[in-house]
């Protein structure tokens, strides 16, 4: 089941290595700030990645909602938490944001059985 | 041909129950508020599915329009009307409606061919 | 309270005014076409604008909301009708919403305050 | 300067009031739903207020913006916090969210000047 | 009628002011790099304004819509030019850009008349 | 690699055909205003096939994206300006865009092999 994680980060990597490689300085540095955005600040990073997650939600992005899910895994957020996140979500996104949650439980149901 | 219907109904159907076997309750409440809303009151069942292809559609969500299409289709719908539906939110939503339509129209064809 | 419907009325008809004044024929044309696909056809009048509300509903945008909402009152839908159909609206897109749904409420007691 | 959170409060009681008097049983349950989703669980309140926040502010309601800086501002979220959340909000939403982050601003400066 | 202009650019000045005095420093790299994104490049400036304008209409930023209509107004910009742009915007976006249109109509209607 | 590019080429082909050949007019007649749109007038046709690909990439529709792609492609646009034009739709509609940014420069890549 691992192949939907696999597959996700492959793509991921290649296609973010040829747009850095790309000189247009204006996504380089989107890219950059990214990664800052998500930094410990005032709020801490569990905290950030879930307002990525439910961000990436509402708007729909499986891609978006995919990369948070996983760091939000790597950083201890329990499944509980993870659906409660998503449920705030599908409650301010609506019903819409339904298939996208289905999609969601069984990224997450992947990330698990990768590190058990 | 039949195939698109028997993919989408057999992944919606397995990662609901998943969905539904976790205990968050506010996604239960949702789903089960989602079955309340298009029953009959005020206005039909056949006009509420309408209602709820037409809002899928210009929210641009395939799996919604999929689903919404299956159940127009039990009402008997017929496809003239489900096409002046889809042109309402094809004007409403604009062209980015387009590719979703083209998608809709295939799934709708294969919608026939099954009952047929 | 029927001020709300007058300066809706009156902002959209000087402003479509100059737009039809005006030599783009994309513009013009698209302003057609949205009175074309609310006519009668397989669908009835009324079920149309039921789906233009909607529609307008999910996407949130309060001006195409009135719009609707006034042809959906000159159509004879009732409040009954009007209400379940914008619950539906606001199940699908999210308790975003409601914020709408709440001036749409307002907008709809003064198209019955004025036929009244 | 503390208008624009009693005009807020003001339009939105009073309209909710009418909505929950009028008997479509969809919306007064998604209201109530919604009251639930923010109570404290797995994740806390503040969290959840936050998740809720970004959520609007991303989707660009500024109403829903307005209610969520409520509800953070009396949890006890500082303005550092508060900006952490809507710089995550206008990253991944892009500059569209300025607007309403500047809207959001203007906002919080009155609910600390009303508390202060 | 010039007053539109004036009211928008004093609060858009005063607020910017307040969230660059802030110090989030994700929000004043976001603004750094929306000054940089428009400068000119492989394409000029008056293309990028454009871009910006279509950008802004489609996902309905009124406020973003005005600041690009003055930039493109500055650009040399002709009328008949921003019409065929707003027109796409029309097109792609659907029915629910126009109320967004007429307000843009009526603000570059005032920005001639300060120009002349 | 060009396959991303005939799969898709196809598959359009082979809907709009039949679309076109359901006999309802407001959409054949919304296909003929989208043909309409993109010709020369004020703004020349490179241009206009820049607006619809950033309002394409902004509104997240990666098969109006890859449609632009290719015209914008057949039109003289380089890797450079495309890429311009994405990074302003990236900075406008947030990093919700860069999946689609992701798939957009795989699918340039792809046309570029096919005409070299």
């Amino acid at each position: 089941m691992a192949d939907l994680v696999k597959e996700f980060n492959d793509y991921r990597a290649k296609m973010n290595e040829k747009l850095l490689a790309d000189d247009n300085k204006v996504i380089k540095r989107i890219f950059n700030l990214d990664t800052n955005a998500y930094m410990a600040g005032a709020l801490d990073v569990k905290t950030k990645e879930l307002l990525g997650l439910v961000a990436s939600a509402v708007l729909r992005c499986d891609d978006c909602v995919k990369y948070h899910l996983e760091t939000c895994h790597k950083e201890g957020v329990s499944k509980a938490e993870m659906m409660e996140a998503m449920s705030i979500a599908t409650l301010v996104g609506g019903t819409i944001v339904i298939p996208h949650l289905r999609r969601a439980y069984e990224f997450w149901e992947e990330l698990e059985s990768i590190n058990s």
